[in-house]
């Protein structure tokens, strides 16, 4: 019903419609009506009102709404459901729930804070009200569970494609941080659930902070973390911002059906920042450090790095980029 | 307090136990002690009673009930809980639960019937009641969502040892089904939950058609399914047959974990029936159909198969094996 309002009132946007007007459209009556108009100024939207000529729409809120989000949006998988919260435990957790109970594939479930958001390794994942983008997107993909860890890669790339619309140069870290001054913008987290003939569902949640400023991180993460609006030197739309990523993975998602993951692992090479780099790994599993110089990744996403002992594969591993000029 | 009694008893089984002494070992009444006796003698067990001497237990039903299954169970890892049900939709569906709620690693759940048994791709899966073993481990391993296909060859391996240790001849048809006379003595669903960084649970669903006369099957899946006691002419004791499968999996399974893959899919090529077999494959997925020979297994498990293409490497696929003399 409000999302119907919001049409109306986009669609004429430099004037008044009146109550009677909308109310007639929606067969509800203009009392109804006001109290939808009361509801969505309460969510930020700007609308004016006059006894005589009605309603006139002055302009929408940067807030995480499904209508807002949707407007416009021309995506063919992802978005086609968008769940919105002010507030959720963690958004990979709340898709994971759905996605066991069938939601379809594309469903997106995002969220203005977090008060559990996860990191990879269990780790936390700081998601303060309304300055991120916090969101979770259920994928169904007829690729074998092999591929998943693809998924990752292809999540960093969407952002990534969404920096440079905004004018902005991403530089991926292997194998999905998006940092700027050698700090983490962006984090993303891929689930899935599986069996060995092909995936249940992925879940792939993605943090992107977006209007952060320095004094807002805790002190522990401060020296590891920054956000766009640092990088630009100025506040981001948030709404324009996940538009463009939803469209990108969009985009890249519908590809990888058709054509597998190459040219997204084609595009990947063409934002990152770990190739040609001195690198220092340690195995996630075993702890196991190494060093050396990371020369390409595979056509499984993995990381191929040459060190004294000869060529490491690395498939999953925290990786840091040596200073330039520095040790480590 | 059941299983207590139970070891009591067993603990002395050629002598009569007067129901004092059992009581005094628990500290409970002897009226206690007697209601326990009479729901042991409901579950199967045959315990003689003497008014002046006590009880003597007889013989122990070959029911699935876990004092029976942890009799004499000398495993590390597997089977240090065992969840019993009478009945219950699938063992892999409560697993999962339980895998979700925090289950340690080891636990299985086993039941006498599944009202929803299920296959690989959502195909359904005969468990009538107590004629079978129908059971699901819980695993939480330190390596990569990579490796995970290869614990459906371990599965597969560990019901063969114990064929073997009943006197039959395993053959596995990869992955891993176990097959006599062409059909299917064994099926497996393995399934699990992963970050890209590693393995939250992996669930291995094994379904064993143990007790089942030709007649007891449904029509439909008759000319595809036989059991062991098909096989050996006799019927088996469903519960020393468990302890065998899990004995051997809790052995392959922590050798896995030192050694990785490499014995387990050694022993694979020992008992399976496909290698230099001419094979159908049909892609799980894209439904593509190919012919050829099966040469090897490589070391993620995968089936390689020569065609006139040149060589496949099938990671998924129903495959079947050419009949001699047969056609397609």
């Amino acid at each position: 019903m409000r999302n119907t309002i919001l049409e109306i009132l986009r669609a004429g946007r430099d004037q008044y419609i009146s109550g009677e007007e909308i109310a007639d459209k929606l067969g509800v009556s203009r009392t109804a009506v006001w109290k939808h108009i009361k509801e969505m100024r309460a969510q930020g939207y700007d609308i004016e009102s006059h006894a005589r000529s009605g309603y006139r729409l002055r302009e929408t809120p940067d807030a995480l709404l499904a209508g807002e989000i949707r407007h416009g949006l021309k995506t063919k998988i992802i978005g086609q459901e968008i769940i919105c919260h002010e507030e959720i435990d963690s958004t990979n957790n709340e898709a994971k729930r759905l996605a066991r109970q069938g939601a379809k594939e594309g469903t997106v479930v995002v969220a203005e804070s977090q008060t559990g958001g996860k990191g990879r390794l269990e780790r936390q994942f700081f998601s303060p009200q309304g300055k991120g983008i916090w969101f979770s997107v259920i994928l169904r993909p007829r690729f074998l569970p092999q591929d998943a860890p693809k998924c990752t890669l292809m999540a960093a790339v969407a952002v990534a494609r969404a920096m440079m619309e905004f004018g902005l140069q991403p530089g991926i870290k292997w194998p999905n941080d998006l940092l700027y001054d050698n700090k983490k913008l962006v984090g993303i987290l891929t689930e899935m659930s599986a069996e060995m003939d092909g995936i249940n569902y992925i879940v792939i949640g993605t943090g992107i902070n977006v209007n952060i400023e320095p004094s807002d991180f805790p002190e522990d993460i401060r020296e590891v973390a920054t956000s766009l609006s640092i990088m630009k030197g100025e506040a981001l739309p948030r709404v324009s911002f996940f538009q463009s990523v939803l469209q990108a993975l969009d985009d890249l998602y519908v590809r990888v059906q058709c054509e597998g993951f190459a040219p997204v692992l084609e595009e990947w090479r063409k934002y990152n920042i770990t190739l040609g780099q001195e690198v220092k790994v340690i195995g996630v599993r075993d702890g196991e450090v190494y060093t050396g110089k990371a020369v390409d990744i595979d056509e499984d996403g993995a990381l191929l790095v040459d060190t004294s002992k000869g060529r490491q594969r690395v498939l999953a591993g925290d990786v840091s980029i040596r200073p330039q000029r520095g040790k480590w």
